[in-house]
C-alpha cells in the first residue's frame, strides 16, 4: 500500500514545518501541507482572544476551547476527505491531548495508509531555537516538547537536536513511499 | 435553510481577504477562511517555478498546470467535508476559468446551502490597490478584473470601488443568515 | 533647492505605508522607506512588553516609554545622517505627540529640505480598514485619527477615506520634485 | 571602551538573524538591529528587478548596482549616526565583497568601538537549512558560505553547523561588554 497522509507530531519550536518544506522538496510526488497553525490563521481574529477558542498564555501554555475544538473537528475530516480524494497531505500537529490526539486523528483518517511521526527536540534546545526566531511565546516549547509525545505511539521517530530537518526529512522519506 | 458556505469570487486586488476578515468580525458565529492563496502555500514551492504547477507571469498572466489542478480538485472536495461536518466555511478563490471554475464548486459543494457573492473592483482602482500593496506582480489585478466573472452566477454582488471591505462584508452577512 | 526628505504623518490605519510604495513607484529617483515601524520591529522583542519601551493597550492606545524614546532619538539622527549622505529617505511616522512629534523630528532633519504631508483618513474608515487588515489592536484606528495631527504644520495633506493611495503619492510627488 | 556596534558577516542561511534575536535577548542594555534584508526591504520594489539594483538569479548569485550601492553607502553612513547618537547598534550584513565591503564598513564606523563576528556554517549545512526556511533561492547559502569571509578580519568567530543561535550569541555577548 502507498502512503497517503503523513502526520507529524511535535512540540512548538521542535522543528515541524521546517521537516514538512523539506518532504516536499525530496518527495518525488507533490504533498500538501496541513498545519494546525494554518488552522489558526484561518480562524476568526477573535478566537485567539476567548476561552471559546485558543488562548496564549505568556508563560506558553495553550488552552483551548469548545468553538476551536468544533472547528478543528471539521479540518479533520476536510484533510481526511483531500486524501481520500487522491491528494498526499503531510499533518503537521502539536499533540497537546497526547494519545487523545492521536486518537481523533486516528478516526478522521480512518481507511487511509497513514505513516506517524513523531519529531523530538531536547526542550532546553527547542526553547532556545524559540528565542531565535523571535515569534513564538516565551514558554510554549519548554512546555510541550515531552507533554505532545504521551501516550503516542510512531511508526517513525525523528530527532532535530542534532539532525538537520532535511536529514530528518531525508529518513522520514524513505518510510513513505 | 442556513448558509453552509459562503464563496467569494474576485479578480486579484478585489478586496476579497479584507471583506474575509470584516465577514469573520461581523458575524455571530465563528466562520472558517477557505482561501485559494493559502492553498498555494501549501504547495511545494517547486510548484510555483513549473508548468505543472502554477506559474506567474512577469505581466501578471496565471498559468495553471495539472498537478496544480489536481490538488486543487482534492482540496475543494476537502473544503465540501469541512462544511459537511459543521464548519461554517467563507471560500476566497479567483475563478480564472470563470463559469467553468464555479461549475467545479458548484459540483464539489453539491448539497450545502451556499451564498454566492461576486466581488467586483474598478480594473483602474484594483491596479492602484497592486501597486499600493506592493506584494503581487503587477498586472494581475488589470488581468483578472472582469475575467474571473465571466458567465458567474451570484446570489449577491459588492464593489469595492467605492465601499469600503466592512460595508460590503455587512451587506453579505444579512443574505448568510 | 530639491526635497531630500518626505515626512508622511498619520493615524493607524491611515493608509501611509501603501502610499509609501505608490511613491517609490511613482518617483522618478529611487527613495528609501524609514518607518516606525520598522523601528518597533529593529527593537529586542522585550521592549514590546515594558512601560520602558512600547506598550499597545488592549483598547489600541499606545504608551512610550524612556527606553524606546532613546533608540527613536537615536534613528531620527540615523535618518537625518542617511538623507545628509545623499539617500532620498521617504518618512513613515505616527506623531503620538503631534507639533511635539514635529518639533524632535525638525530639529533632527534640520538644515534639509523637507515636505511635511499630513496623512488623514476620517476616523470611522480608519476603523473599519483596520479590521479589514487584521493585524492592528482594535481601537488605535480610531484613538490616533485626530490626535497625531494637533498642532502639526503641513506643506500638503492629502485624505485616504475617498482617494486611492496612488492618486494620493501622484499628488504628494508634484510638491518633491 | 564600551562596545557601541557588533558587526555580524556571514552567508545566507548561515544563522545571523537567529543570533541577532538572541543578542537582544542575552545583553542587558537594548540593542538595536541593522539587517541589509531590512534595507533591501525599505527600498522601491523595482530595484529588485533591474540591473541598477540588486537582482537574484535562479542559481543564487547576487548582482549589485550603482543605484543599490548609493543607498547602502548612505545607509551605513546613517547606521553609524545612529551609534554615535547612542544606540547601541548590531548590524547583520553578508560582505559580498570580503575585505573590500569591511572596508567600507570600517569607514563609515570610524571611531566608534566595534566587535567583528564572523558567522560560519558549513556549506552543506546552510544548503540544507536555505530548503528547511523555504523563503530564499536555492543556491545563495552555498555560494555566499566561503565567498563572504575572504579577507575580513574578525575579533571573534562563531560556527551555527554544531551550536545553536543562542550559544553563540551567548559567546559574543561576553565580548561585548
Amino acid at each position: 500500500m502507498t502512503t497517503q497522509v503523513i502526520v507529524l507530531n511535535g512540540g512548538s519550536s521542535s522543528g515541524k514545518s521546517g521537516i514538512v518544506r523539506c518532504l516536499q522538496a525530496v518527495l518525488p510526488e507533490p504533498w500538501l501541507a496541513a498545519a494546525i497553525d494554518s488552522l489558526v490563521d484561518a480562524m476568526p481574529a477573535s478566537m485567539q482572544e476567548s476561552a471559546e477558542g485558543i488562548e496564549f498564555a505568556p508563560d506558553g501554555a495553550v488552552g483551548i476551547g469548545p468553538q476551536f475544538r468544533a472547528l478543528e473537528a471539521a479540518w479533520m475530516e476536510g484533510v481526511a476527505a483531500m486524501a481520500r480524494a487522491g491528494a498526499r497531505i503531510i499533518v503537521d500537529d502539536v499533540f497537546l491531548g497526547g494519545a487523545e490526539s492521536q486518537g481523533r486523528w486516528r478516526k478522521a483518517l480512518d481507511g487511509l495508509d497513514v505513516l506517524w511521526v513523531g519529531v523530538r527536540c531536547d526542550s532546553e534546545t527547542a526553547a532556545a531555537r524559540e528565542i531565535a526566531r523571535g515569534d513564538r511565546a516565551r514558554g510554549m516549547a519548554a512546555s510541550q516538547a515531552d507533554l505532545v509525545h504521551r501516550g503516542v505511539r510512531y511508526d517513525l521517530e525523528v530527532d532535530t537536536t542534532h539532525t538537520e530537518s532535511l536529514s530528518c526529512a531525508r529518513k522520514i522519506a524513505t518510510h513513505a513511499t
